[in-house]
């Protein structure tokens, strides 16, 4: 099973991405990971919010398989804390065919179709985060997962 | 009212350096902000996690004057949403004589001392982050809460 982490947009921030390399590299010791960044095509990119929001569920449906398991960030979702989130990763590497991808939304949110495809809502929090940021708190929370589930020292009580 | 980030510990990974510069720099043009990184004298440090809570908690309360307002992000605190927050700071703006002290406590938790003198807790998540990336979150949140205070495009919906 690969883990997939797409979100929409470009990361911009340096530090951002600085902070995403760090994590990615640490998780590449436990997990097959795939960082993906869907664009819509500037020439092409609608004006309304609820336009961008299909275009960018499309981009986003293209990019799941049928046997794959697709988890939003959505602020409807499971409120989780890091000992579930790590018992739920090692169930889904257990039982999970296909690959399990976590979507970041866009600024608007997810469209319709990507709601009906996904198969599992999570929330971190109650709050909005800037989603170039959620990127890295959700590579975080992955990296504390597996450090859990190994017994390692980073996650403490 | 001058808003006081209080942390343990030193902020040792350059991304989140970058980072809380970068967001640190975005606030001053919206209030008075003091971040404040507490350490332990590196040869009294103890070695039992009880007596670095104590240690830790005497080091915060010395910081806190009689009329401040000390705000703990704790996970037993009340989750609190965007736009919630951003009311909860103006509430406290006007009223709040004092400053206004986040508090982010150590990797062990705060002593009974900080609990009792406390006069707010607040969690932002059910998950545990990582302490220093927890000093991240915190200002972007400070920041979307006086962007959405001024009417300012950076909070959707």
């Amino acid at each position: 099973m690969k883990i997939i982490l797409l979100s929409l947009g470009n990361i911009d921030l340096p530090y951002l991405k600085d902070g995403i390399s760090y994590y990615e590299k640490k998780l590449s010791h436990y997990t097959k990971l795939e960082l993906l960044e869907l664009t819509l095509n500037k020439n092409k990119q609608p004006k309304e919010h609820e336009a961008i929001k299909v275009a960018e569920g499309e981009l986003i449906l293209n990019k799941v398989g049928e046997s794959d398991y697709l988890v939003l960030f959505d602020d409807k979702g499971v409120h989780i804390d890091s000992i579930a989130f790590s018992k739920w990763i090692e169930e889904k590497q257990i039982y999970q065919r296909g690959n399990l991808i976590f979507c970041i939304g866009g600024a608007f949110g997810f469209s319709d179709d990507v709601y009906h495809r996904a198969n599992y809502k999570m929330s971190f929090s109650k709050l909005t985060f800037n989603h170039q940021m959620f990127k890295l708190i959700a590579l975080e929370q992955l990296y504390r997962a597996f450090t859990i589930l190994k017994n390692e020292p980073y996650h403490h009580k």
